[in-house]
């Protein structure tokens, strides 16, 4: 079997004093942080579609990379190059676990049987590097949204017949996902909004997506299904409004439709912010609201009013985020799928390796503190005190139900004036973090 | 009595062809629009505290406009005051309604009692100028947000005692609205947020937030409240993060609270464009959702991330903003109120004349390009039109429930591609707007 | 010759009451407004890229629309399919001009020397519209930013090699302006800019993009080229930093550079609002300080991070837009350049037409109101007033520059304090603007 | 003397591994980092405003912290306060240099003269502590902003009164910082741009504020000041549209304005994000137009749109920082000063001195880190080897300008196509830079 990534090694951990650009500071797989060992904790997934197949397009550009895998125009034979590439490079990494859409697997076909035909034969291609790597599959989804015949939407277009294509193409993915063995099954509604309200019927769109999303968890569960369902949110690109443009949104819409049990959030760093959000925002979120489910590990450019899909670099936004797994006890069936590409102007295969490095190094980094964060204890401990007013006196009454408006009323008139408040400290808390950071 | 707005005459209907700045150009009040009087549809209400309380200053200068309405430093005769300019200035506007906070009404004393006290008086004064009148209150709230001791919020404060303290001033501002026979109460939470993740427990902070709106409510339908609660999102400012950040959000809150029956939305043009929503898709999103409730009737500018609360003065917000109204079937406890201010540089207390003028006005125009753009039909006609496909066929066993993922699939499998999409057109549905805006 | 627009009827004015989607209702282009018609104040041109070649491709999607023009996949029939569907287009439509990238013309060779080949081709074909039709060519640009050999910019590339082949492109792309009697040439640098800093010599990049204006200015004037050449300022996308960010960035930079007296600016109004100014902002500006040159009719979405490049259909914009061209004079050398294309989903060829009926109606509104707002005079005459204390006595020392800092402050202490501000009058100007739009 | 910041004991370093929150952990004030000692190279200053008077105000709450420092209202004895109060702080803190406002330093009179006099009064005690303390100025500055005389702008305000005023004031802090031997002189024209074009004449107003700048080097010169003068950018807020919105239009104007000489850029970071830059970016334009000047140190919240005017805490952005000042050879008049407030709810004194702790402890790990990526080199090297081509062969005939357009094409059609492009490896860099920060 030829060699794709030729240029790169086998990525080992090396030490941050290592200045091997094909090597880990900071990401060693087996070193145990926080009661498991970082590969269990992090479970890092590849991206099919950026890693495989984004080839630097961009809206004012043609591609800049060579992603033909050493084919020549032939689809499948470039699917199944791709598989061969894919294998390689998670082994090289040491990554365990891949996500795909439908799309990236397999060629389109002129009709849905010839789709089918096509994504069967990777299938097995797949199924036999699996067996062979002992990688897994931690979610599959479907690309409802780059064929044309989705430029309305796919549950949410004003077409039945285009519904009715993308449940069979929902179908056939979630076929994919149980016969790998996924944990997870995504759906990103990129075209699931609207471009203007002057020609949409939002309620009946609303309605329609819920029913789609209710067919596909009654599909499958019968066919054994035993993972996970997530919503990714958006706020919007391609649409100029998407349905689930954040996660406050995204659960407002499972508890209206009931789709709330079988449903959990893949929040994604980038989208997080383009909805003005922080990353760890809508972790924290998803966590209290009990939502939390996997992630899409990437980061954007908070200038830049679109999805960069850049690979994670910043360890101020990966240790509040690992914070926030490691609070929730870390991943059960989600995971840390890198949704990230790499620049345009970093044309060569061997870019790809040195985004991942930096991407699991910025995680590990991001753990490694997160965990100190937490044996350190000043941060939960400066938490804790601060509500401590709530477990006793007025304050247990109020969480206990026992207060009404008129009994608080009596209270404050008795009080005169609040001299409780304490300073909230986010100076002294913030150079706390930094202490933690800088002194590893 | 003297008259506090001297320069400013009783405001009357002139028509598009006048050039008088005291006179509406398109609110004709008793003029008949979508079948009730433009006064009827439109409910403009008088926000208390920008039209008789903000004086100019800014986070970078102090007041520049003179609203101590002859009075001289003395806070329970400038409240007074406030009662007869406020008065004044409604029945010369032509303006049926009030809203209020708790604090616009009377000066906070140092205790909760004095306060109390105050507002009494205050509301004394009130019952007879609206006896007077016939001015009605729309809705009251309170203000949880100024005093020093709301600094890390009021229900979501880290603090029981801050608690309590807002509970016993909404007590006294539901009894007040109660009084005024008002029939909306809102909850703005300005400062129900966090300032940082590092300080903050926020799954405490939302089950607390949902106590307290939860005792408002029981209190309030005790003592005889009929009207409807309203949370008014909005996503940021003052703090870094509020928890109504948006119709979604409050709506996933009050449904994951069971607070769902007794709270609709008070939508604000501003606040939703700073959520990264449009005024329409807040309006419409509410509906959807069954939430509609009251409208905050302001502007934003599109290039500044604070809140300006600008006089609205672009007709096409508030023609899609009437539009959902329409659509609505009208206001029935909610309406307009004006939460909006004159610019620190319109100084002068005509000024507010003027800017209400241009607010009511362009409200008109909105009510007028609404109804004529319902009458119109092509617009309705193109969407009912366009999502067609689902009375019918394989549509309607969409809708019905009867297909499934595997049914639709097979259907799929037959039709080889969609070949029955349709354009959206929204440029010649923006045309369509244009030509019924500009042939009034 | 067949025809490519075959729905497309001759547009004619038809009026304000017509409900003819293929009708102007405002554009009556031999109606005298501001003392010329109407077409020659406007001066429409289409855009041979997006209008002719646009094909609804996204970040997340394949085109949608069909621009084969019934060739199959030569591209240099397909090159000339485009001349004559686009001078079909431009006269059904009436539009007097035609703007172009080189790229647009004719497909790009193996080697510049076949470029250059395929581009004389084309040129002859496009000549014999022009004299057939008396349709003009407003600008020429060259594209050197899609190819992927200028991933790292074109004047601004680390590499030579990628400076002289944009060179080469740009002479042809002179020469072809030129041999069409052209009167503008454009620079839009939608590469020269930055990813990162860390891998960026940014003072070797602005130099060297002065040095390529400059080469393109002395090759231009020896062939003959009389027009403008125009720096077109974008603040981001497709990099993440573009040095021509805005007027004022482009204009520091030409005076840098000495190549303010050849230059002056192409306004786009979606780039002025992606950098935080209003469209009339950089008109303004640009007038003020004497680089007003063309103008890019279309219109960004104001909750959208990203060039959605819309066709215009606001009227508040194109009447702000409009007044400053009239209060410039009316265009030169410039012209109104609609870089406006469908949104993806109004993908059917009459869609364009619908298009291009509604930017153009739009901005003809926007000259009416713009026209009717001097007429009216009260704007102008409020400005005028508020600045008449700088034409004497103390103001008239201040501009005279007679006064200094010392007599200044003497003349502030004998005053006392300021008693001379007046009322800004913003909301009684808006009413005014309101007034006269809705009065037409 | 009573010790003001009572609970704030004189501040050590003690290292990273301290947890007393009253030590810095990286700033080692005569460590010797790029050749000089810590303390010289950071250059650390006092902001006179939001440490001695900001009191957690915000546009929706009044102060939460009491800064009368022991007075009782009379304004006089506050200043005197306030005096002693900074330089004990700046003592504590060891802070070499204070800024301040007029404004600040001692309360504005009924008349300009009494304003005269009380800052005489001021001016004396401050220069007793100066000498005192060894404590130097860094800049003045006049607040022409916050009284309601400069509702419209102080040098672009349309009354001459109002100009004539702002130089009676700007005169006078003038005096003062020559007084002081201040090095540096800073105009922040945070009223100098438009609420609304309908008003304003751009010509006009940007004429007039060239006019005062001039009028104040001109003075300044004559009475021996031999600093800089600063525009500090800011884009907007508090006035819609202000015309020294970044540093590139800045620029524009002190060239066209022949004011180049004189002036350089005060450069904040809160303002640069505003402005929808980097706080390196603004660095290095500056630097690159040969504008650099002084910093302000601080740090914005980038999913907010106001000044929020945070103490520094983001590493990534202070080494960034610190590398730009390094590589200019480090400040001359310039320096850090701390234009940073402490949060509303950090209501404590001494949470100001864990603020400046968190900021100075963090613009010393970015002074590390820049200093550690220089004597590193390898972003450094990257950089010279990727624009290497410009030194020989055709890149050089273009630098040295022997190249044409003409000349450039033959090279090009020689070519064929461009094989020499490498890739950018922005992750490879950013890896770089990460290892660099973690393994200090």
């Amino acid at each position: 079997m030829s060699e794709f990534f030729a240029d790169v090694p086998q990525i080992k951990y090396e030490g941050k004093s290592s200045t091997n650009p094909f090597a880990f500071k900071y990401y060693n797989p087996e070193e145990i942080i926080g009661g498991k060992s970082m590969r269990e904790q992090l479970k890092f997934a590849m991206s099919w579609w950026h890693t495989l197949g984004a080839d630097g397009t961009d809206m004012f550009g043609s591609g800049t990379v060579d992603k033909s895998f050493g084919t020549d125009g032939d689809l499948m034979k470039l699917a199944k190059a791709k598989v061969a590439a894919g294998f390689e490079f998670m082994q090289k990494l040491g990554i365990d676990y891949f996500c795909f859409h439908d799309a990236d697997l397999a060629p389109g076909g002129r009709t849905l049987a010839e789709t089918y035909e096509n994504e069967e034969i990777i299938k097995e291609t797949i199924l036999v590097e699996m067996k062979k790597t002992g990688i897994k599959n931690l979610w599959g989804t479907s690309n409802c949204f780059t064929h044309p015949r989705y430029m309305h939407g796919a549950g949410t277009a004003p077409n039945a017949d285009v519904f009715a294509y993308a449940a069979g193409q929902i179908k056939k993915a979630i076929d994919l996902t149980v016969a790998f063995g996924g944990t997870g099954y995504v759906f990103w509604g990129g075209r699931e909004g609207y471009e203007t309200l002057l020609n949409t019927d939002m309620e009946m769109e609303l309605d329609n997506m819920a029913r789609l999303h209710r067919m596909a968890v009654e599909y499958a569960r019968v066919i054994g299904f035993r993972g996970d369902f997530y919503i990714e949110p958006k706020p919007k690109e391609p649409t100029k409004h998407q349905y689930d443009f954040d996660a406050a949104s995204t659960i407002a819409y499972l508890c209206k439709y009931h789709l709330d049990s079988d449903f959990r959030l893949n929040i994604e760093a980038n989208h997080a912010t383009l909805a003005g959000h922080t990353f760890q925002h809508e972790l924290r979120y998803a966590r209290t609201n009990g939502f939390f489910g996997s992630i899409d590990a990437n980061q954007g450019d908070m200038l830049l009013g679109w999805d960069t899909d850049q690979f994670p670099s910043n360890v101020y936004e990966t240790a509040m985020c690992m914070y926030e797994v490691l609070k929730e006890g870390g991943f059960t069936n989600g995971g840390l799928n890198f949704d990230a590409k790499t620049r345009r102007g970093s044309f060569e295969l061997k870019d790809i390796a040195y985004a991942y490095i930096v991407g699991m190094d910025t995680f590990a980094l991001g753990l490694r503190i997160a965990d100190r964060l937490i044996q350190d204890g000043r941060i939960d401990q400066f938490v804790q005190h601060r509500y401590a007013s709530y477990q006793r006196g007025i304050g247990a009454e109020i969480v206990s139900g026992q207060a009404t408006l008129k009994t608080l009323a009596e209270y404050a008139l008795q009080m005169g004036e609040v001299h409780t408040n304490q300073s909230g400290r986010q100076e002294e808390l913030e150079g706390i973090i930094n202490n933690i950071m800088f002194s590893l």
